[in-house]
């Protein structure tokens, strides 16, 4: 049993934040118990750990990102996506053949999350088998939760990074039975998107689907592009998301899909038949995919919407920046296209940004009781002179702070960096 | 006679960056003298400052803040403008009739430009004389170049943040003739923006221009609703900025104009005609103003386009970031507004940030013969496992880094810190 104290703030849905100032929240084999104003006489003696007015708020889940584009952050931001990806993603990404290349890459971008505040994530390898498996054990030993997919490609891929369809079912499948089980890191399918993969080879996935009862992730409707090639190269199918359907890889678990900035209305109610996330990611939005998702109207049909970073696309691993810049988005797109989107609101985009990204992972995401105790101490965005609520201090973190503001860090109840 | 060592970036012109790697810059009595790339005869014995793979670059210049906003960064978001300036922004300014509280703010702001990397601005005070003399003089004691602005407002404005058109004038006069002379913080004209300057005032303040022969700087065009009241509350006038052209404000010193979202062609016509600058800043934009202004069509017409953080309405006073910020602008307005506008290059946008701003002041901004050398010195960009030329690891930076990444300034040649 631990005792912290400080200024507690999460989300319990989109519409506003819970604060409670001045309180203390109890924490019981790594989960919250409860929140109260004053220690409760049961407590008595339990040692406090106290944070004063700083900040005590959820761990957030990133849930669109690529771990082997960690390294490329902030590079050729200003070149069209295709050249983009040709320059220094592909070259980037062929690099995970070698597992030392791996081990060394994946351990910087574990600890960036962690350093980042992020504790939950859904995560795309490469097509390389042996450095998924890396990456899945550098998570595992991380303790966090997490999606971890090897990577499909075997068409419309440059010739140093495509497998051919029955490689990449086989070693698919490998990596499903290697680490099928229950611990906190979980293996997940991830087909790149439609264009680099054959109707083969998504029907295999779908059948992996089912014989594993395994999740997928892709991206959707990225760039209208992708949604009339995926349609072209999919000819059976109506919309992106039907190519998944179709191919069964949505009845299993969950589905999470990157982007969706250009749903049909067809992909809308697939995604909200099934559960899915949507993942906005604000910044890679901006960076290389141009066009803002319609994060309003996909919340108005009950699709899950999640943040995510989506590194290197995004430059950089904090989703407490993703929460801001999805409000300035919003603000854009409303300007833009007034007739169908308004401007969110802080409180939704931090939602959105640990509850709803947390709801993807189980019980995480927010101070509910019995939720895991993920959670960050923030400090140093208080001011003498203004006055600030803790949802302003909250807010002016996501604005203006960075990982010195991060001044303690829990993980199942677990204070990081004191073991 | 100093001499530098590093990876010496700076630009020349919007087109691409100068990069002299692995080279030594000398610097003279604060100036730059040359950049060689190894030690030339003439300076053997001179010692190095040896910064080994770092970048050496020119500081940053800021071309529209308000100081007195600077407590206020990063909270209210995502208010609309009108909301979010009558709840956040004028009682804030209004705390600046103490004297003690502009000393402490205006403090903990100069210190933070420095921070940040900025060492040239463009800055609005308050109305308040008092506090901007105090503002002044804590510039002018950091040694850094810049013009400082009381601000005019005598209509529109909130019972407690409004003078008579008498005391406005009077005031300015006074800080005007208090200022006059030859230093690197010079005053300039500042009405707010025309709706909160009646007709009497901006004639009056036309005439303090040509008796002080003083620039002036205001808000221009940046919204719909601003550019539509500034020409109905001054109806012998048909653009925005001819109002300012009208009082004769334009005639005798430096214009600046904040935002320029709506511009008419006779706005252009006006900016170009008087060689005034244009300021984009994107997070303020994207924040509570909404559009974005068209940076490409500006420099096609040789309107001189310069960046400023906008803080409060942009919550940061780091302008490296708000290349990067551009740089997404651009791209976002290529996507809505095809026609119009491009995505700029992120030369183009460090262009903006370093040499473009800078020539307001004089010769700073760049590392040619003669220019004041006013740098920084960029570490923790570098990569072993991604061979990055320093035209990368600059964009990285602006991208990816902040101020911990700046290992040194130099001010006039002189180190900061080490006195």
């Amino acid at each position: 049993m631990i005792l912290l104290h400080g200024d507690i703030v999460y989300s319990e849905s989109a519409e506003k934040l819970t604060v409670r100032e001045n309180s203390y929240l109890s924490v019981d084999d790594g989960k919250v118990e409860g929140i109260y104003g004053r220690v409760p006489e049961k407590y008595k003696g339990v040692p406090v750990e106290d944070y004063g007015r700083d900040l005590i708020i959820p761990a957030f889940s990133d849930l669109h990102v690529h771990a082997p584009q960690f390294e490329q952050r902030g590079i050729g931001m200003d070149l069209l996506l295709s050249d983009w990806l040709s320059t220094y993603t592909f070259p980037e990404e062929a690099k995970f053949r070698s597992p030392e290349y791996a081990e060394k890459i994946y351990s910087l971008f574990v600890k960036d999350l962690l350093r980042q505040g992020t504790m939950h994530a859904a995560i795309y390898a490469t097509l390389h088998l042996e450095a998924t498996d890396i990456l899945f054990e550098l998570l595992e030993k991380a303790g966090m939760d997490a999606l971890v997919g090897k990577v499909n490609m075997d068409v419309n891929s440059p010739d140093f990074l495509t497998e051919t369809t029955k490689e990449s079912l086989r070693d698919t499948e490998t990596f499903l039975e290697r680490h099928a089980g229950g611990g906190r890191v979980k293996p997940i399918l991830t087909p790149r998107f439609a264009p680099t993969c054959s109707a083969e080879l998504m029907k295999g996935l779908g059948e992996l689907a089912r014989k594993y009862r395994c999740g997928v992730q892709t991206h959707l409707v990225e760039s209208k592009w992708e949604a009339a090639e995926a349609v072209r190269l999919f000819p059976d199918c109506c919309s992106d998301a039907e190519i998944y359907e179709k191919a069964g890889l949505l009845d299993t678990d969950v589905s999470i899909f990157g982007h969706v900035i250009f749903p049909t209305e067809e992909d809308y109610r697939i995604l909200r038949k099934h559960g899915s996330f949507a993942v906005h990611c604000p910044d890679a939005t901006n960076n290389v995919i141009a066009g803002i998702a319609p994060v309003r109207t996909e919340q108005e049909r009950e699709i899950r919407v999640a943040l995510g970073s989506d590194v290197g696309a995004g430059h950089g691993l904090g989703i407490f920046k993703q929460a801001a810049r999805a409000v300035q988005l919003s603000k854009l797109k409303e300007f833009y296209e007034p007739d169908v989107s308004k401007t969110i609101s802080f409180a939704n985009a931090f939602d959105m940004a640990t509850r709803v990204g947390g709801s993807l992972f189980g019980k995480v995401g927010t101070f509910g009781e019995g939720y895991d105790f993920d959670a960050l101490v923030i400090g140093g965005t208080e001011d003498p002179e203004i006055p600030m609520d803790a949802a302003l201090r909250l807010e002016r973190f996501c604005y203006t702070g960075d990982d010195r503001n991060i001044r303690a860090r829990y993980l199942k109840g677990r204070k990081l960096g004191e073991e």
